[in-house]
């Protein structure tokens, strides 16, 4: 168990939301979901999600919490040449780094913008100072990173095709998942599967009722880095319900 | 402007999601996103959004950082009588309080479950020890909160009906709100943001882009408790951006 945990740890991640437009329910946020369903197969344990507001010393906050909690950090939104995107200024201050001009960058913007080139547009090229600034065939914007985190745009469309630039550097052993979907309670089942937990230290067990109508109540979910583990669990918990009370597997 | 943001300290809100299936990506959570809006209908400044897994270190950790972050807190999941659990017995150990039967659930479900009154079915009385428990006509469970931590379900359809119930004494004075939306980008506006936000410190300015087939490059909101400020920063920065740049108001 210590060494698939600490095999697990190294497939962590944690999400920052930077954005006020989520927090005051302007846009509901979509790129923590698909992120989380990204790392999900991927193979990477996400272990928390931040949202916070467009300011530096929550940021940094958040920033080192994610560090200290997870391998991976993914950062979504705040960047830009307005004066609510502060996301650069932050990993850079939470780093000890200072904020400069990014050469490749600011070159393509004078190509693009000649004498508009002004000091909002200049903010473009603004990266922590040792970031890794990736550019990728056929797409006009980098994707920066400092260390483990990766700072990535708000937008969702951006967000999305500069993760999918990415991705593959994160990928992990897999994730194995089964889904028992049960006729009974959680109060009928809890003891069975706390002895399911018990027994099975390395398979995370999840309960989620229902209470609509479904046509079944509770849902259990088993997962495991180790195929067989799983399997195990499943079959274990599987022999101690009564019959009938399983409804399917998947 | 110091009275203004003493005020609206007192009516913030953070949020505190528990669920390992927001983080594994089986569930999309919804409760953050509903909880957000009626805040924000209620003139309620959330401050932070935290989703942490099934573990009570974590939660502890985030519940008394979402208390010195904000006045009220509102959890989401973790109640029930599974392993996975936990809420209750972390917002109990954040507060230094234990854990108690209470008596008019326990009595409920002896009412209901009779000698099938199991362990697990027992912990569905649980709260931390001087927890107020609300129960509101014609619906079967209560509200459970602690001091300013209002403990609510993960099935959506019960964290609604459970808010509702108590949203009102969360109503503050309400958030005024407009938009511009713009046909130049953010580059060519950034100044007469900057401007605007610093003459106008109690008015909250937003800036989002779009790089899709809107109609409109830049949305600039603008929030604030008094609505004539509002109107005031609406009006400073039109008045400073050329003609044409204005494409409409909402």
């Amino acid at each position: 168990m210590a060494a698939a945990r600490g095999s697990a740890l190294l497939s962590t991640a944690a999400i920052l939301v930077i954005g006020n437009e989520i927090l005051s329910a302007k846009v509901v946020d979509e790129n923590g979901p698909f992120l989380a369903r990204e790392l999900r197969s991927l193979g990477v344990d996400l272990r928390r999600i931040e949202t916070v507001p467009d300011e530096i010393p929550l940021i940094i906050d958040a920033l080192r919490r994610c560090l200290a909690s997870a391998r991976w950090v993914f950062t979504s939104g705040g960047i830009g040449p307005t004066h609510d995107d502060v996301t650069i200024a932050a990993v850079a201050q939470a780093f000890g780094r200072k904020v400069v001009a990014d050469d490749r960058i600011l070159s393509l913007l004078r190509e693009s913008y000649g004498d508009k080139l002004n000091a909002a547009r200049r903010r473009l090229a603004e990266v922590p100072e040792g970031a890794l600034v990736e550019w990728h065939e056929g797409w006009l914007f980098p994707v920066i990173s400092l260390e483990n985190v990766a700072v990535l745009p708000g937008v969702p469309s951006l967000l999305r095709e500069g993760f999918l630039r990415i991705r593959e550097r994160y990928r992990a052993a897999p994730i194995f998942s089964r889904a028992l979907y049960l006729s009974l309670g959680e109060g009928a089942i809890a003891e069975h599967l706390d002895a399911t937990v018990a027994t099975f230290g390395n398979v995370s067990l999840g309960s989620y009722p229902r209470f609509d109508n479904a046509d079944y109540r509770v849902k259990v979910t088993f997962d495991g880095r180790v195929e067989d583990e799983v399997r195990q669990a499943v079959a274990f918990l599987q022999a101690r319900l009564p019959p009938g009370a399983v409804l399917r597997e998947e």
